[in-house]
């Protein structure tokens, strides 16, 4: 486009909300300073945002951060010393012991013998905490299936003994929410290898769960159980998976696979935190959280470190307008989350073991995308008080096009949901998400500095309400 | 993160889109059947869509294609091609005159004789429109401006003779709509020239109207008068102005330029269309639309490809779902939108000149990013009635998180205002456009292909309910 005709400044949605509220509600309620206290919020954001330049350096100077590596403890101890610029009232280290998983060599799949295509290989990652194959490999045959109820149908009929199950059910494109289409496919990655192991299979394979047409692969966890043999789980690219897919249509195809992934002995690491004491309520806990990990062969911009440079956001933008806290504010950055989520455990554990009350927590472990509003959960007894009090303020968020819902909170908060406060994720648009996570793409270049300072100002502005008003 | 807890599936929002639909509007005027026809409309496109093949060879096979040049022939014949394959009752060029502007050699920019840094280049791309500075070049001392009335100041002065005027405003980051700042800023590029022109000034650069702190230059068109001297105008990129404005703070500084860009005769070009003729209400058209011309150092992907492929996959989404329109639906792609319009001239008064009336106009030329809604406008004595007739459909858009406001519609189709009809501008997400407008980054890979489809959904579904139920 050339010139735009017209334009509605946001200052306009500012008013027209005041005007809304005015209507809406009652002045006790809500005190028509907010908006304008929201749009300071955006404004210092947007225009002095110190979030993207700590995801440069999180992404760039140290890389993928895999719980018991060099770089995780980087990371902690980089984000330890930014927060210690933020002139909170203490900033700490808390302990946790975490897995320590290593990929070892680069993967080998390769198609062996077909009769179409000859040897092939195939873009392949270990999933994390995988075993290996051992230093020679295996060879087997394969055979695919859609679903964890295929392998149980299957196995018991002896089909997948000594074979190589090769899981391909794809996201469903067809899904607005992509986490909705996430949820639908994952299993197949977590508890594949364990559903495929109870039936004599020798390995798996797992098409990528992403909505990407591509040639590369998508790791993420896999989950073995108490008495089922451990067999090697990896993921191959989509373009792979549909390869082999059509391959299989007509002949028998046989593959080699090798991994030297191994687990460790558990590592010494530490959540990150940092707190502001509340005024009046300091027993009120309102925590902004995100990850530090990663995985090993992305740098992890969206997933998490976009989620680490939010929450520490928040604190820059309230300190930086001056805002002081009735309630305590805490800035948590988990370790661990994405194999095995001690770091949460230790938080949690160590938080009801004090005898604490989160009356609110916020995750941002969906991106850096610009923000859409946030989704909510909560314990029955308290969640549609705490909820509807949220929604009070929707005429407030509703400029910045932030809506509430259900739908969850993000795994690391979820822990602190029996101290029966309101658990919030932040939502970000999804669409791009399964493009990049836990994928070497995963880099700065793919997250927006305006986006991703959105999606803080986003947090601070409910962490403000919050604050300010409770929710009862 | 690892694993989704909750998720709320689209269709559960469909089914509290009815419930709200049963209590909010009486069964005259919303059918619930068309919930479940948006719903199919989506997931049709996500699963299904052709926009993206379409954009990527509009972008990767014709690539750059600026009014008059062989790739803007090309996308006229392989769009009319490609409309030729939905089944439309007719598809034809029309006529247009249009500029033949040529860029020349590369430009070059450089300081010529700093203190603090001696000569260096700068990156620099011509305006579209810009005369040449002969082939010479040319040398002059630099003198920084923040706006036009700054030109308007210093001119009678005489500051501004034999001087290279330099703007430098930047687009506003505070802004949470980038085209909002975009309109604050763009004044400088497209009549900097003419401005400085009036006061002696030999030649202007601008810096680029983006929000990306980057060394690409951004283009677009720069505007002479009639009886006002042309002078070449040349933009250099965010880096490069924030550069001299340093070195202008503490010393002048002289700087050469040279670019060979002409005004060669007008081309023979072409707006391709295509039509659906409705089967109860034929004279009343509903246009979806975009623009096949882009800049000359892009591909044009955002700008405007997007709309292009947008407006021709709702023709194939309506096909492909079954829907026979009441109204005559119409696909019109744009020549020569970025630098005079004579397409959309060419379009507007044929159309008037037959009598037609446009009901409804909808163009996408604000980039393939995932839809937030549509912007709208119309003339005083019908647009509140046209406008509050589509309100109506809120809940129904509202699950695709499509909201509905004024502010505008299109370049292309706002000269069809005075027919009465209502002009709808598809408003895609705003914060990453500007880091691709008229930059050799605006290419295949910046589109994502679900935010590109789920734009042609939302379009198709609103021509579906204006279709279905007209504005009044």
């Amino acid at each position: 486009m050339t010139i735009l005709s017209h334009s509605t400044p946001i200052l306009l949605s500012v008013l027209m909300t005041l005007i809304g509220l005015t209507k809406a509600a009652t002045a006790q309620e809500i005190d028509p300073q907010d908006a304008f206290y929201l749009k300071q919020l955006h404004t210092d954001a947007l225009a002095e945002g110190q979030a993207y330049d700590w995801l440069a350096y999180m992404t760039q100077r140290i890389g993928g951060r895999l719980s018991g590596t060099p770089q995780a403890a980087a990371a902690v101890e980089y984000t330890r010393q930014m927060l210690d610029t933020l002139g909170m009232d203490s900033v700490w280290l808390q302990p946790c012991t975490v897995p320590h998983w290593e990929r070892g060599e680069p993967e080998q799949v390769r198609i062996v013998n077909s009769s179409q295509i000859g040897t092939q290989a195939l873009h392949a990652l270990a999933l994390g905490g995988s075993v290996g194959t051992g230093p020679d490999g295996l060879t087997a045959t394969v055979i695919e299936v859609q679903s964890l109820d295929e392998v149980a149908q299957l196995g018991p009929m002896g089909a997948l003994r000594g074979k190589i199950v090769f899981y391909n059910r794809p996201m469903d494109e067809a899904q607005l929410n992509t986490f909705a289409a996430y949820s639908g496919a994952v299993d197949q990655r977590t508890r594949g290898a364990r559903y495929a192991a109870r039936h004599g299979a020798v390995a798996v394979l797992v098409r990528s769960i992403t909505n990407r047409a591509s040639h590369t692969p998508h790791t993420g966890v896999t989950i073995y159980e108490e008495g089922t043999p451990q067999i090697p789980a990896i993921a191959i690219s989509t373009n792979d998976a549909d390869l082999l897919s059509r391959l299989l249509r007509h002949e028998a195809v046989r593959v080699y696979m090798r991994n030297t992934s191994r687990n460790l002995s558990p590592k010494l690491s530490y959540n990150v935190i940092g707190e502001i004491k509340g005024s009046t309520h300091p027993d009120e806990i309102l925590l902004v959280g995100g990850h530090l990990d990663s995985w090993d062969v992305a740098s992890g911009a969206h997933d998490d470190a976009s989620g680490c440079v939010h929450a520490m956001e928040v604190i820059r933008l309230l300190r930086a307008t001056g805002y002081r806290p009735k309630r305590t504010i805490r800035c948590v950055l988990f370790m661990n989350e994405e194999n095995g989520q001690f770091g949460s455990k230790a938080y949690a554990d160590s938080s009801n073991l004090k005898g604490e009350f989160h009356l609110a927590a916020i995750e941002s472990d969906r991106g850096g995308f610009v923000p859409r509003g946030f989704t909510t959960e909560g314990v029955d007894s308290t969640y549609l008080t705490r909820y509807k009090a949220l929604t009070r303020w929707a005429p407030l968020l509703e400029p910045y096009g932030l809506e509430l819902s259900g739908g969850g909170s993000g795994a690391d908060i979820s822990r602190l949901k029996s101290q029966g406060g309101l658990l919030i994720g932040l939502k970000p648009d999804s669409q791009r998400y399964f493009d990049y996570h836990h994928n070497p793409d995963d880099g700065l270049h793919a997250v927006n500095r305006r986006e991703l300072h959105l999606g803080a100002a986003a947090m601070a502005s409910l962490i403000y309400l919050i604050d300010k008003y409770g929710l009862e």
